[in-house]
C-alpha cells in the first residue's frame, strides 16, 4: 500500500480514471478554467461531501463515497428536469490515506460519471485533516424538456414522488447502530443511503410533460422539502399510504415505534423527485412514469399535515450534531 | 454575541448581503440548481480555501476570508482573459463561530463581489471542525477579447507579467513570524498576501490583443507556473529585474539571505498574470498595459533558468504539510 505523496501523484491517479477531452468541454483540465460547450440554458449545483459530517469511512467503502458525493449532485439537476453535462471537485485529502482507497473512490465516481456521460473539467486538491468532496455539477433541459422549478404548484394540486420515502434514513439508522453488518438485515436500505437511486428516466419524462407544476429532489426528508416545493403561501396534505413505502422502511419503523408514514416523511437524503399535477393529469403521468405514487393535495392555506394531523418541519441537518 | 444556531439563520445571513435577482441569472438561490443566463462560451473555476491551510484566524481577520476566497477563483477567471459573471460557495462552519464572524465576512465577500458585480447563484452549508470556503465562479470572455489559453506561446517570445512578484510570499513568511504586527514592518507584503490585488483592466486589454499568445494567473510561483504556461516542449530563461521587485521583497529576501529575484520565482499565491508574446509587440503591450514587465524569453528546449542558473520547480503545495 502506498500513498499519494504528490500534487502530480494525484493528478495521475485521477487522468487514469477521467478523461480530458470530452464533446462538452472546449477545454479540460490543465489551464486557469475549464472552457465549457455552453448551451443557452444552464443550471448549476454544488454541494459539499464530508467525512463524519455526511459519511463516515466506518461503514462507507471508497466506491461509495466516490458515487455518492457525484449522485447527490446529479439528483439536484435532475430534480430541475435537467441532465447533467460535467462536474467539478474540489478534494479535501488526509495525507495518510492510500493510495489505493482513492483509487477505488475515483473508479466508481468515474462509473457513475459514464454513466451519465459527464466529463470532469476541472477542480482543487488539499490537504485536509478528513477526506472531503465539494462536487459542482450543471447541466441542461431534457431534448424537448423544461426546467421545473419549485413554488409552481396550485391549490388542489397532487403532490408526487419518484422513488422510495424514508428508504435511505432506515439504511442510515441501521449502519448507525450496526455498521456494514446491517445489510444482512436491511440489504435495501442501506443500499440505498450508501447510493442514493436517482431517477433520470422520470426525470427526463416528467419534464416533457407541460401540465407537472414543478420539481424538485427530496434530500432533507418530505417534512423539509414539501413546504420548500410549494411556497410559502400554500400547505399540504399529505396522505401516505403504508403500502406504497418500501418493506423495510415499515420494518424500521416499528422496530423504532414509529408510524411508517411518519418515519417515511422524516427520512433525509432520500433523493427521489417530489412534483405536482392537475389531479385529472395524475392516471396520465403514472402511465408515462409506473413507479410516480400520489402522497398528498396542495392546500390553499400554509401548513402540512400528514394523515390529518399537522406534522413539523424536521430536524435542521445544521443542528443534527 | 451570537451564534447561527440554524440554517435558516445561516440563510437569512446570506440573503441581508447577498441579493438573490441579477441580471445574469434566470433563477437564483432557493432551488434544487440556480440557473444562468448562459452566454455560448464559458469558463468555469473552483477552489478550496480552507482554515489553517490556506489562512489562519491568528491573523486573518473575517474581511479577508471572505475577500481571498472569493478573489483567487476570480484571479483564475482574469488568468483566461476572462471576466466573472457569478458564483457559488459552500461553506464549512464551525458551530462556535460567532454571528459577528460570519457577519463580517459575508460583508467583505459581498463587497468583492459588487466590485465585479457578481451575483451568488447558490451553494451548501455543513458543520465542520473548521472553517472552510469551496468557491466556483464561471465567466465569460471580456467584450471583444477572447479566451487566453496557456500553451500558446513559442519560442523566442518575451515573457510577461503584471503584478507583484513575490510578495505575497514576504507578507506570508512576516505574518507567520509576528502575526498582524508584521503590517509594521511590511505593510503591502502583509496585505498582499491577505488579499490579493487583482489586475482586471490588464485582464481586459490583453484579451484584446491578438498578438498576446496565451495568459494565466501565477498562484504556486513563477518556478512552478512558467513550466506549465509554457508547456512541456518549450522551456523558459527567466531574468528578473531586481528594481522591478516590490521593495519590501527586497527586505524580505534580504532577510532570509536570499537572492530577491529567486525569491520572487518562488514566491506562491501572487496572483499575477503571465503572459507572451513576440518581442516586437512588447511596447506596444507596455503603452496598453504599463504595469506589464518583461520576465524573460521562451526557449526552444524544455527546462527553466533564472538570470542563467537552472531554477528548480519549487515546492509542491501538496507536500508543504
Amino acid at each position: 500500500m502506498s500513498r499519494l505523496s504528490s500534487e502530480q501523484a494525484f493528478l495521475d491517479l485521477i487522468a487514469e480514471h477521467f478523461p480530458n477531452a470530452h464533446p462538452n468541454l472546449e477545454l479540460g483540465r490543465g489551464d486557469d478554467c475549464a472552457l465549457l460547450k455552453c448551451p443557452p440554458r444552464v443550471c448549476l449545483t454544488t454541494d459539499l461531501f464530508l467525512e463524519d459530517r455526511h459519511f463516515r469511512r466506518a461503514y462507507f467503502a471508497p466506491e461509495d463515497v466516490g458515487r455518492k458525493a457525484l449522485a447527490v449532485n446529479v439528483s439536484d439537476i435532475l430534480g430541475m428536469g435537467a441532465r447533467p453535462l460535467g462536474f467539478a471537485l474540489n478534494l479535501m485529502a488526509p495525507p495518510d490515506v492510500e493510495r489505493e482507497w482513492w483509487s477505488r473512490m475515483f473508479l466508481a465516481m468515474s462509473g457513475l460519471a459514464r454513466e451519465y456521460d459527464l466529463p470532469l473539467a476541472g477542480g482543487d486538491l488539499s490537504l485536509d485533516e478528513r477526506i472531503g468532496l465539494a462536487v459542482t455539477v450543471w447541466g441542461e433541459p431534457w431534448p424537448g424538456g423544461e426546467f421545473k422549478r419549485r413554488g409552481m404548484a396550485e391549490a388542489g394540486d397532487t403532490l408526487f414522488a419518484v422513488g422510495h420515502l424514508g428508504l435511505a434514513r432506515a439504511g442510515l439508522l441501521a449502519l448507525e447502530e450496526k455498521g456494514r453488518h446491517a445489510q444482512a438485515d436491511f440489504p435495501h436500505a442501506v443500499a440505498c443511503h450508501l447510493c442514493p437511486c436517482l431517477s433520470p428516466k422520470a426525470s427526463n419524462t416528467l419534464s416533457r410533460l407541460p401540465f407537472v407544476r414543478g420539481l424538485m429532489d427530496v434530500s432533507d426528508g418530505l417534512a423539509q422539502d414539501v413546504p420548500r416545493f410549494v411556497g410559502p403561501r400554500l400547505g399540504a396534505a399529505l396522505d401516505l399510504d403504508p403500502a406504497v413505502l418500501h418493506e423495510e422502511v415499515r420494518i424500521a419503523a416499528g422496530a423504532h415505534g414509529q408510524d411508517p408514514a411518519l418515519f417515511a416523511a422524516l427520512g433525509g437524503e432520500d433523493y427521489a423527485l417530489l412534483g405536482a399535477l392537475p389531479p385529472d393529469r395524475l392516471a396520465e403521468a403514472r402511465d408515462r412514469v409506473p413507479e410516480l405514487v400520489p402522497i398528498g393535495t396542495v392546500t390553499p392555506e400554509p401548513g402540512l399535515t400528514l394523515h390529518g394531523a399537522p406534522l413539523g418541519r424536521g430536524f435542521d441537518h445544521f443542528q443534527k450534531d
